[in-house]
């Protein structure tokens, strides 16, 4: 079996760089992206041949009963070796595959994982769950060290062929769904019932439910239930020392809540299996607009007020200068503030005019309502459409500038209204000042405002510089540490939705409250005694 | 020092009883709220002379640096001894107080706290942290067996005297509280400030923030944000390992979220200390109706369609035909839905019109809007203020019914929406058997639901019953393991807020997943190695 046969319409993945093989970039549509940041190659760098890369020989064998299971072909273990941050697809554009891991396995049910898990910890082969790939920060890749002496092997556990729909309850409004269900293969089997998980995180074409489970995905929506912790009803988690499910519950306060360990734990105390999750009704209610500020503190103060009002947009997108000119939404040192509302039972133009005369209030210049309860295909209208193709497009375009030697890296964090301002200014400036010591030259730092609480935004920054060809690794890793520091200095979160995986331990150990370091090392001393889930994110090798 | 000294206004806290002592009905009103209830004796139990009560000669002594913080003063250990279960109640009214703690700590600082439990860890006392002793789940009283090798002795820390709002951060909307302080106390604190918590358990008056964190408390308010674990934005907690705080942080997804392992964890992990909590702007337009239906299922369907609509109603309680007329709502075998709206932004007339509107579609016959903008003083206007004097008079009533050896029982649950009817049913038929022959009588049996998510209610009984004198626990024990099976056999909750402590335990250890237990034990030896911390609740004594 090989990842192809996995493949939605068997449409190839991409072995060293986002989604589809087909939807990457040219060479010449490369070369003509980089043109537009001064300082870069004028041509890119090649996209090696699989045939050509080495990858280490293989040190396990599974046993027999796994065996039609398990694939080593390279194309699979090529493509399963890295994530897909900026790192991991400069590394395979290098053919730097040593990381690789030494099989995949495809299990097709919950007792082949079991089979999988129990091999491995009595054979001291860390198991690494895989859901789609999708992680910007070392998730799915096993490093030098991660164990506290050495695994024997890496097995990638790629849950893509256990992707449906089980049931759907539609009294309780919930559906029983298998973890590796892709975005799209999921919503295709809710959407016969009139029901949609309504979880749209930039990644939705190419991560799973329970990628999404296992790092606390955030969807796209700004407020509310946006993240997918809170669409949780229930979970089924096999680990090596048993296989435990929670009762469907829509609330319960017996003890700490059993899901919560698991939620973010990626991968490290278990593999989450499938998922009760809660359903939500299709909006048929949209209307959004944007502001225009000339000041980017009076917009924040804007976006706080709303955050505050218990207005609940489905969308309160708070675009920073740079960001709204690279997005071409302004050109004159503007913010823009794209605010929405969307509603599958009531109409919403009341709750919209109630957001723009807030951000009125707040000198914002409105560009007057749109409202859009008509619909086209697929429930989708055709603006919103638009945007969400380019949107999904962005990964595309970032593996290009790779390709490019330009440095491309998003990082978001969150933290309280009082700290905000100071973090943004910090951010732009200090990181702003590491880029150009770094790289030689200014680089380019947006910041937009993706989700927001009535405490605090979640600011999302994009970094883009250029490179030295051949550097372009130990520059990201220089910017990567310095961001983290920023971050940590202010005692934002290291992560508000990509996740820790191995390149934000450094923060996440900073971050984390050593009572609860204590905790969760003794939980996966419990639940993995050997060791060998997803060694070395976020617990140490040696926590035994 | 004594528990008298640290309750506000010098008022007296009853030492056997709910609140205070001179708010417990006297004798005539005992016998006067007995007679309602056929086979009840006609004089109450007496409530036995404190200097009278036996009481176990201590056996620690604290060092000196801690003596002067701590009590072995008679009324401060009968005080402590239990909480406020019918089955607690009714054994401090026999005079049977053997499980008196031997001493009660009242720390006033954080590394009081440290020392306590140090002192404890070193000598093998075991711990109780105590907010206000509200727990009806027996969730602050020592009991034999609950160390597996026993105890040296038993340490109430009573919280009570940190009950400081230390911090009001008005940008964020948040605040720094201590953990000691009760409902009325932080709330005063937090009025001058334009905030409020929001947060409203029916305990309000006699239970404390750290509390609530620890029980995973639920508020007054039907939908949306009503636990208190969705106002916590960082916890600090002092555990035998150390101590520990979570950054201030809107949202995160950086590992499992630190803070949901010691909500609910009941003090068997740590002592919450203090919290940042997010607060409230005070509401001020307020509108609420009620609506009669026929059908108890039909109101279940109003209840349910209400609850997917997304329209977060403040309160949207539904009272069943028994409900109903024990509160003089309904005669004539109607159910009552309550609804009602609150914002402090904006008008709610409408969105109570589609609440009635949803009611009415489903055979509900509405009484018409109440629209209660105008506010008396502290913010209440009469007729909440009068609802709010009676829901917070019941515990009394509860106690004076204990003397007169009526049983009363409360407990709550919740469950998805496909099996609430059954449920329901299952409760009354098969609750209501065993109480007839558990007491020879048939009992009241009545149902409300308290809390609606759009995937289940939470369901919350009360059982009324007359026992024979001298048998009142021991019927009470029957009964309440007859309702913990029900539910189990149902996979609904053992608790939905109430907790688990030590009279859920059975219920408990049956619904969590052992995955999740072997976790949480691994948890507690980290925490706390030497098992001095609440032992007894969650976790197995033998956990080591």
């Amino acid at each position: 079996m090989t990842a192809k046969e996995t493949s939605p319409a068997h449409r190839t993945r991409s072995w060293w760089g986002w989604g589809w093989e087909t939807e990457a970039l040219t060479d010449a549509q490369c070369a003509a992206l980089g043109a537009q940041l001064p300082g870069l190659p004028s041509q890119p760098l090649p996209v090696p041949a699989l045939d050509g890369v080495d990858l280490p020989r293989p040190r396990i064998s599974p046993p027999g009963t796994l065996a039609h299971r398990v694939s080593a072909a390279p194309r699979d273990r090529a493509g399963h070796t890295y994530g897909k941050a900026y790192r991991d697809v400069m590394r395979a554009l290098c053919g730097d595959l040593a990381a690789a891991p030494d099989a995949v396995a495809f299990p097709r049910s919950e007792s082949e994982i079991v089979d999988v898990l129990d091999w491995a910890s009595a054979h001291n082969v860390a198991v690494i769950p895989y859901g789609a790939g999708s992680s910007v920060v070392g998730g799915t890749e096993y490093r030098e060290g991660d164990g506290a002496g050495g695994h024997a092997g890496v097995l990638s556990l790629d849950l893509s062929a256990m992707d449906r729909v089980l049931e759907v309850d539609p009294v309780s409004r919930a559906a029983r769904i298998q973890a590796g269900a892709l975005g799209p293969v999921l919503e295709d089997q809710l959407r016969p019932h009139g029901y949609t998980l309504r979880h749209f995180p930039q990644s939705f074409e190419f991560s799973t439910l329970g990628g999404w489970l296992a790092t606390r995905a955030g969807g796209h929506y700004a407020t509310l239930h946006t993240h997918i912790d809170d669409f949780v009803e229930s979970l089924r988690v096999v680990t090596p020392a048993g296989t435990g499910e929670s009762w469907r519950l829509p609330g319960s306060g017996a003890g700490p809540a059993p899901d919560r360990l698991f939620l973010g734990s990626e991968g490290t105390l278990g593999v989450i299996t499938e998922a009760w999750m809660r359903l939500q009704d299709r909006p048929v209610h949209k209307a959004s607009t944007s502001l225009a500020f000339t000041d980017v503190g009076a917009a924040m103060e804007a976006v706080r007020a709303i955050s505050q009002a218990g207005l609940h947009p489905a969308n309160c997108r708070l675009l920073d200068p740079g960001e709204a000119a690279l997005a071409g939404a302004a050109h004159n040192g503007e913010s823009i503030l794209v605010v929405g509302v969307e509603s599958a039972h009531h109409p919403v133009e009341s709750r919209l005019a109630e957001l723009i005369e807030i951000g009125r209030d707040h000198g914002g210049v409105s560009n007057g309502p749109r409202t859009r309860d008509g619909q086209g295909q697929d429930g989708q209208d055709t603006a919103v459409g638009a945007w969400r193709q380019a949107f999904l497009r962005m990964p595309y375009q970032r593996d290009a500038m790779a390709r490019m030697s330009a440095i491309t890296e998003t990082f978001e964090t969150a933290c309280t209204w009082d700290r905000a301002a100071d973090l943004y200014h910090a951010v732009r400036d200090e990181l702003g000042a590491a880029v150009e010591e770094i790289t030689g030259a200014p680089g380019l730092i947006n910041c937009r405002f993706t989700h927001v609480y009535p405490d605090g935004p979640a600011p999302y920054f994009t970094v883009i510089a250029a490179a030295r060809r051949g550097q372009e690794i130990a520059m990201w890793d220089e910017i990567k540490a310095a961001a983290m520091d920023i971050l940590g200095n202010h005692r934002a979160t290291v992560t508000h939705h990509h996740a820790v995986g191995r390149d934000h331990r450094p923060g996440y150990d900073r971050q984390r409250p050593e009572i609860f370091a204590l905790a969760l090392r003794a939980a996966k001393s419990a639940l993995d005694p050997r060791g060998v889930l997803n060694p070395g994110v976020l617990i140490d090798p040696d926590y035994r």
